[in-house]
C-alpha cells in the first residue's frame, strides 16, 4: 500500500466479537486488525474501538472514512432520529444502542458508513470476492443465527428496514419432526438450520456430526428450500453462503455445497431458465465466500469507502 | 389532456387477453382502451395490436413511446440476443416468441419499454396508485396464477431474470392436507392459493365460496406466510395484492384484507420493528391496488414513459 493512499477503517460487530481493521480499499488486504469481545456493555467496547482507531491513526495517518457492519436490527433510515442505532435486538445490554453517535463524537466530520453485517459482507464479496463483477447477489450467513444481505443494482437492499431473511417460514422436509429452535418463530429457517438448531436436533454441534448423520440431509434440504425462496423472490445472480455451518465439519464444505446445489435445483424444478442455474454453469450459483472470515470486516471497509465517495459527491 | 402532451401506448399482455391503451402518463386516465384475446397465435394478436395503435395514431397523433407489461417468463437482458422475447412459458403457441421485434418493425425508432406484467403493475401503482410516493414496494397478483413484481429504489427488480414469487415453497398451515395444484411445484404458493387451487380444493371458484368455507381460512393463512416471506426477504414499504382472488367473492375484499393483515402480523410475530407494520398504522402495509383492473395497462404506459425518458437521457 502506498503511503499516500487514503486509509479506511472497518468495524464488524457481531454477537460475540467486534473486529476492527484498517485497509486502503484497493484490495481486501488489511493493514492491521484487532478484535474485542462484544460483551453486554456497549460503552466499554465502543470506547475500546475508538481508542484502537485513534492509535492506528497515530501509526498510519488519518482515516478517510469509517464503516460499520453490525448485527441488528438496525435503524438505517438517515431521516430517522435513531439513525445509526441498534434497535430491538434481544442481545443483553445492546437494545436501543446509539452506535454511530460515539464514533461521530470521536471522529468529527469523518464520513461514516453503516449497514447490517450481512449487507456489509455482501458488499465486500462484491468488491473483492465471490460476487466480483456482479450487481445483483445475496450473501447469507448460517451460524449462531441466519442472516441475509442483498445487493441490488450495486447497492445494499434496505427498503422499510433491512432484510431479515433468516426468519422466513419454510416447509418441513419429509421426515422432519423437529419442533424448531427459534424463540420467536419456532420452525423458521433459522429455527430449523442454524447452529443451535443442529445442536438441539442432534445433541452435537455441526462440526462434530458424522458425515452420514441424517440431520445433514434434513438441514441441507431445508436450506435448499430457503435458497429457492430467495431465488424466486429476489432473482439474484449468485448466492454466497458464509458462516460456520457451511464448513460442515466432518461432512466437508465441498460435499455440503454439492448437495445444496443439487437440492436447490430440485426445488426450482426447471422453472427459472438461465444458464447461471445449469448444473454445468461455468460459475456455480451457490458458492462459499472468497474472503472467508474477513468478509464482514472487509465489507465494513467497503462501507467506509462508499460513505467517503458519497461525501465527495462521487457516488 | 392537452393536444400537445406527448402520448404513450401501453400493452398489457395476459394469459387470456391483451389490453391496449393510450394515455399521456400525467395521470392514470386512459384516452382509449381496447382488448384482444391472447389466443395461441402470437403473429395474429401482435398484428391486431399494431393495427390498433396505428389507427390510434391517426386519431390522436404520433406516440412518443410504447410499453409492454407481459406474462412471462421474459428475457429482460438488453445484451441478450433474445431480449424482448417471451421465453419458456408453458402457454401454447407462445414459447420463445419475439414480442418486441414486430413492434420495432412497425414503429421504427420508437422508445419501447418491456417488463413483466407484475413489474408493470407495480410501476403503475407507484406512479399513480397505492404505492404513490414510495420507492420500495411489491405488487402481487393472485388469480389464475400468482406473480410478484418489486420496485427497489424506484426501479423494477430484475436481477438474473425477474422475480417469480408465486412459486416460493411455503409451509402447509395446520389442517391443510391439499396435494397442491401447481404442475411444476405441487404445493408452492401458487399451488396452494391461486384460483385453480381454490377450485381444486373446494369444487368451486373463489367467488362462489361461502364466507364460512374453511378454505378461506387456509388460503388466507397460507398467503400470510408468503407475504411474511416477502417482507423478510425484500423489506418492502408496502405490499399491494391484486388479482381476482383478493376480491374474495361472498367473503368480501374488506374482510379478506383484514384477515390477511392479522395473520401476516402473527407470522412476523413482532420481529420487524417499524411503525408501518403496526396494526394502527396510518397506511396499511398490505393493500388492494388503487388502479384496480387498470393497474397492468397503466403500468405499461409507465414503462413507455420510462423508456422515452431514458432515450432522451432524462432517466
Amino acid at each position: 500500500m502506498g503511503l499516500d493512499e487514503p486509509l479506511f477503517g472497518g468495524i464488524e460487530s457481531g454477537g460475540t466479537k467486534f473486529v476492527c481493521a484498517i485497509g486502503d480499499a484497493r484490495s481486501a488486504a488489511l493493514l492491521e486488525r484487532e478484535q474485542f469481545a462484544t460483551g453486554d456493555d456497549p460503552r466499554a467496547v465502543l470506547s475500546a474501538v475508538v481508542a484502537w482507531f485513534k492509535d492506528a491513526e497515530r501509526r498510519h495517518g488519518a482515516l478517510a472514512g469509517l464503516g460499520v457492519a453490525s448485527f441488528g436490527p438496525l435503524d438505517l433510515d438517515e431521516r430517522s432520529p435513531s439513525y445509526g442505532f441498534i434497535t430491538t435486538t434481544p442481545k443483553a445490554g445492546w437494545r436501543n444502542t446509539d452506535f454511530l453517535g460515539p464514533l461521530r463524537h470521536a471522529f468529527p466530520g469523518l464520513p461514516l458508513g453503516f449497514d447490517t453485517d450481512v449487507n456489509g459482507a455482501a458488499l465486500g464479496e462484491g468488491r473483492w470476492g465471490a460476487a466480483s463483477g456482479l450487481e445483483d447477489f445475496v450473501y447469507i450467513t448460517v451460524g449462531t443465527g441466519i442472516g441475509g444481505g442483498a445487493v441490488v443494482r450495486g447497492k445494499p437492499l434496505h427498503g422499510l428496514v433491512h432484510p431479515e431473511m433468516g426468519h422466513i417460514p419454510i416447509p418441513l422436509v419429509d421426515g422432519d419432526s423437529f419442533a424448531g429452535a427459534c424463540r420467536i418463530h419456532g420452525r423458521c429457517w433459522e429455527g430449523l438450520c442454524a447452529g443451535p438448531a443442529i445442536l438441539a436436533r442432534t445433541g452435537k454441534p455441526a462440526e462434530e456430526l458424522a458425515p452420514d448423520d441424517p440431520a445433514w440431509n434434513i438441514v441441507i434440504r431445508s436450506m435448499a428450500h430457503a435458497l429457492a425462496t430467495i431465488t424466486f423472490v429476489l432473482s439474484p445472480r449468485r448466492i454466497i453462503v458464509g458462516g460456520s455451518v457451511r464448513k460442515a465439519g466432518r461432512l466437508g464444505e465441498a460435499e455440503f455445497f454439492a448437495r445444496l446445489r443439487r437440492h436447490h435445483r430440485e426445488v426450482l424444478n426447471g422453472y427459472i431458465a438461465s444458464p447461471a442455474l445449469e448444473v454445468d454453469a461455468a460459475d456455480p450459483f451457490i458458492v462459499p465466500p472468497s474472503l472467508g472470515d474477513d468478509a464482514g470486516v472487509c465489507g465494513a471497509i467497503a462501507l467506509a469507502k462508499g460513505a467517503t465517495s458519497e461525501a465527495q459527491g462521487l457516488a
